[in-house]
């Protein structure tokens, strides 16, 4: 489907993208300077004051931009949920990171055409430093063309892997699924659980070999399908659940190819 | 036996301690834009230019400034091993990290006196952020001292602790613990892996409320016991282990004061 769209109308698409993801870092950065306050969702998880305006600021934005397309965010839901384009947010990625003042957050912005993904970008604000990818456009750091020979290079044999993972929890949330983190524990022994999308960006740059995200929303996972992809890696749905509360949620392997070809017996074991 | 010391001499050990952590820093970055190769040890971990290059001049600059002091190095060694004062350095600590172009590595420098640890700073050229400590002086970041009671303050009841740990191939390296890796991610589920000594400074300015770190070596740990016990946290020893290559092993847990009680007698079963 995303194949009718012309390379052009997707570099606008990307444009747009860059533009919004700058949009939410100025506000961002304007909370995080102004100091904010801390508070608990229902569900006991963290907001802060930067997650509300940046979503704002972004929603508001993207009316202007483009009338009839759709807005998913994770503070704010659903706009238009039947447009065929999709403009998808989380605006502050690694919120618990981020209250604690820790710089591995980021905003992740993804467009999605008919459910598949036409461009990503993840921004990470305290790093001054952007990813962003389109289909069939490549995937860029600050800009700079990612070359897929290098950040997607297979390892040397005899150096053990080094594999992002999400935290225990998220393999109990929605079923018992902590086997699946004890064995890949096991078996990619020097993993690393950076947390959120600081891990999407150090695979798309080839610092992480791989990554295994568990039991995630769609908003996590916007934009990395589309970087991982056109940098030359792989990116593959392991399952797909309905969560009690309603949607779904999404465990996910991206990286080096045949790494994550390796890692995926376990995550469907 | 440190009590001897004047708190007027430990604050010269501490300018001391920062000033070879800026001239490591100089170093180190002056490698990085400059481009540097990265090499194997015989143990298979990586070693690059910026380590080699940092501790030679870290050990110069103490020749000048302590002739008869000590000094241990992770690359080259020990200097007057039988001194009573004893400059300890990591001069890249995350050097995986560092060679994969990831912001979280750091310089890890101690002053020990009999054994004890005088003074600690930890650097993140990447951060333009430096923690330091003396004994009975405070621990501070970027020069302003923080304070124990924000830091180190006890969790509310209902929000899960984050816990940072060591991969588990650290649990195994020199005998098989791996069991106390898998009941720790049981236990304490929101666990982070960021890695080495950037998981000491997210500790120390609470950010992270307690780290276990497994297996490691005298210069990894050189800094966060004056750290972490002058910010208000606790730092305990949980075992020393012989190395079969000669030294010694040390696993530990430090942060919060009853989130390291409710930890060790995991790690000690």
């Amino acid at each position: 489907m995303r194949e009718q769209l012309s390379k052009t109308e997707i570099e606008q698409y990307l444009a747009a993208g860059l533009e919004l993801a700058k949009l939410c870092r100025e506000v961002i950065l304007s909370t995080v300077s102004s100091g904010f306050e801390v508070s608990r969702k229902a569900d006991r998880s963290v907001v802060t004051e930067a997650d509300l305006q940046a979503e704002k600021a972004f929603r508001a934005r993207v009316e202007e931009l483009f009338p009839n397309h759709g807005i998913l965010g994770e503070e704010f839901g659903a706009t238009r949920p039947d447009a065929k384009f999709q403009w998808i947010v989380d605006p502050v990625d690694g919120t618990e990171e981020f209250a604690a003042g820790l710089p591995l957050y980021g905003t992740i912005i993804g467009l999605h055409y008919n459910g598949q993904p036409l461009i990503g970008v993840i921004d990470h604000p305290a790093f001054n430093t952007t990813y962003s990818a389109g289909h069939r456009l490549g995937c860029y750091k600050n800009g700079k063309r990612l070359d897929p020979n290098q950040v997607m290079k297979d390892l040397p044999p005899d150096v053990s892997p080094r594999v992002g993972l999400s935290p225990r929890r998220n393999f109990k949330r929605y079923q018992d699924n902590g086997a699946v983190f004890d064995q890949l524990v096991r078996e990619f022994d020097n993993h690393r659980i950076y947390h959120s999308c600081y891990d999407h960006t150090a695979v798309v740059n080839g610092s992480l070999d791989a990554k295994v995200e568990w039991g995630l929303r769609i908003w996590d996972l916007a934009a990395i399908q589309v970087l991982v992809e056109e940098a030359g890696g792989k990116y593959t749905v392991v399952k797909q659940e309905e969560r009690p509360g309603g949607g779904v949620a999404y465990s996910v392997v991206f990286g080096k190819r045949a790494l994550v070809d390796q890692i995926l017996p376990i995550c469907r074991s």
